[in-house]
């Protein structure tokens, strides 16, 4: 095999996206060969732009049926991605699915197993892990530099949407459209992160949501959540879509030191002796270890979404490893409902969650909304200023 | 009245430093009186330093009998600010109290009730009120310029402390000695300035102590508050004596824009518009209100403990405005009061909190403690390094 057909599911904002970026990297063994969407004028655009020799189907049973592909990228909305996984992988197909895994766990937990059965390469678009200063953030932590982690604290309040964003469209920010608010739609890359570079999923969650705070819509615009882990550290990850300017800056404590990623910059305090011996050992009043202050440098940029392509598209043709597996979609998923959960709840969650309530207090959601907003046609949200 | 004859309660570290002080700045009309402490060394030291004219006692009993004085600076143990002040107020004496104002507000509001009955001059020792970039932080939200605040969040983690230096008094981080931990003890000049410079209270609590986490202590030793407030804005503050390199960084969102300080600089995002207005008005996807990165100069250095000293003698003498009036101080510890109270009780706590509830479970605390820690002498103490 020396190339991988691919099938787009989904031709919206994130689908046409990834469609230039298969046929602008063709290097890599990436063909575009077939596109699913069943807005008729998508499928006219994607003829137009990209010529004749794509498939294009208008119904996913169709092209589940008739696609001449190796593999899929789901860039549906949130709610179908595990569905459309699940069928793909049935089929034989290789899966890369965009953000978020799903909408809730129960779900994502089917899709993981099927994918494990299938033994097909599965990869989710977490492009964001292919930025070298999380990267680097994840060596420190993972190679021991850092210490044992006592605290986590992630303000990304950097999300600012206005009103007019919400209205473009009648299914966003709703529990039946998109599932959820910030947290599910914006946060997604942050929460994967959070994670990913810690080695640390949380153990129980104590969150503070503000539902329609900002904007009239009826789910979360507004997030602070505790959390515990199993070592004792304690972590903190707040967001929201109602602040401007907002702040992006991760601060991750350790026994040997302090991490702080902001403005693009990664600084470690690096303590010349652990904390926790310093502690048992010193005999003065007042003191602490000896600490140097670091510029790390971070090379190079993050190769983003065609980053998580190639590296998809490689590891089909040659076995390579993947940066973003699949299977792992699910946490920043579980971090997510946990912290619906204790909102709604107004307690403690423990992790994993209980997936039957969770997908049980979703449904309910999604049944008493009744949230009409006023669709406003904005013509092009150009996404390429987001994620 | 020219001068104010003053005794001070109290001849450790604190209460020596505010004998130098006073000493030192003979210009304010500030006179050392009389000094009482039941350590005979203490006082032989007072002898031996400041000469033979300072009276000298070794009872409360005795010094407010006897000591020929206007006002008291209370520098004992915590417990005993508020007995201590009621009776300088029932003689008639002015008070310039150390902070914290006392261990329990139920105290404290009787404390704040003798200073109202007596008319005298009633100061809290928050030297940190004097810190010009505090003050400039006061003002820009004062003022209106930052707009309805959003969220407030300080961490202030870089109050670092070894198990030595819990060891070098037996009633150090005890119930029964102190009342708490890094709430009480190292932190409560952020919590002033964290309601002094935003004009908010918390309106209900939620927080999350660590008990002897770090050490071998009783009390707490990090702490992660949430709080709301009556405006919808949410907070938190965090802090801890367990983490090295700390780090000290307050930031404030508003409707018209963001403050933060740290490494003693004071940025502010000014926005050009109100966010508020600008979320109602545009009508594009994505889009925020113009914003100016705006490094506010800071100009001065704060005054602090010999600044509050100051300004109390010159409310004395000169009935100036006081800059950290003493019935100020109930508002700090009630902060601290409801983040024990929420940790113990593993729930939300309202404010202002239920002050006999509080008092009765501290009770239990210094009942329940069995902690008896190796008493070790550490010669001096170097309080310079801290406030």
């Amino acid at each position: 095999m020396s190339e991988v057909k691919i099938g787009i599911l989904g031709m919206g904002n994130m689908g046409s996206g990834h469609a230039k970026n298969i046929l602008e990297s063709n290097a890599t063994g990436a063909v575009l060969a077939a596109v699913c969407d069943e807005r008729v004028e998508r499928l006219k655009w994607v003829k137009e732009t990209f010529g004749e020799k794509i498939q294009l189907f208008s119904s996913v049973e169709d092209f589940f049926a008739n696609a001449n592909v190796d593999g899929v990228i789901i860039a549906t909305p949130h709610f179908n991605h595990p569905k459309l996984a699940i069928k793909a992988f049935e089929r034989g197909l290789h899966v890369l699915c965009e953000k978020p895994a799903g909408v809730y766990t129960k779900d994502v937990r089917q899709m993981n197993e099927a994918a494990k059965k299938s033994g097909k390469v599965f990869s989710m678009m977490f492009n964001q892990r292919t930025n070298p200063l999380y990267q680097k953030v994840r060596e420190l932590i993972l190679s021991g530099e850092l210490g044992d982690i006592k605290r986590t604290n992630w303000i990304i309040t950097d999300w600012y949407r206005s009103q007019s964003y919400y209205n473009s469209g009648g299914w966003r920010a709703t529990w039946a459209g998109e599932g959820g608010g910030v947290m599910i739609n914006q946060s997604p890359h942050q929460l994967d992160l959070w994670q990913w570079t810690t080695g640390l999923m949380p153990k129980r969650v104590r969150a503070f949501c503000g539902f329609g705070k900002y904007h009239d819509i009826e789910v979360e615009d507004d997030v602070t959540a505790y959390v515990e882990y199993e070592n004792g550290a304690t972590g903190l990850f707040i967001t929201s879509t109602g602040e401007t300017p907002g702040t992006n800056r991760f601060e991750i404590t350790g026994d040997r030191g302090k991490i702080v990623v902001e403005d693009n910059k990664l600084t470690f305090w690096k303590l010349l002796q652990s904390e926790r011996q310093f502690n048992r050992e010193y005999q003065g009043g007042f003191g602490e270890p000896e600490c140097w202050k670091i510029d790390i440098p971070v090379k190079g940029e993050g190769t983003h979404h065609l980053g998580i392509l190639n590296n998809w598209v490689d590891a089909i043709l040659n076995g390579i490893e993947l940066l973003a597996p699949g299977e792992e979609g699910i946490n920043s998923l579980a971090i997510t409902n946990a912290v619906y959960l204790s909102s709604w709840t107004d307690n403690w969650v423990e992790m994993p969650i209980d997936e039957d309530l969770y997908y049980q207090k979703l449904q309910e959601k999604i049944k008493e909304s009744t949230f009409v907003k006023p669709e406003i046609e904005i013509k092009t949200l150009n996404m390429s200023v987001t994620f």
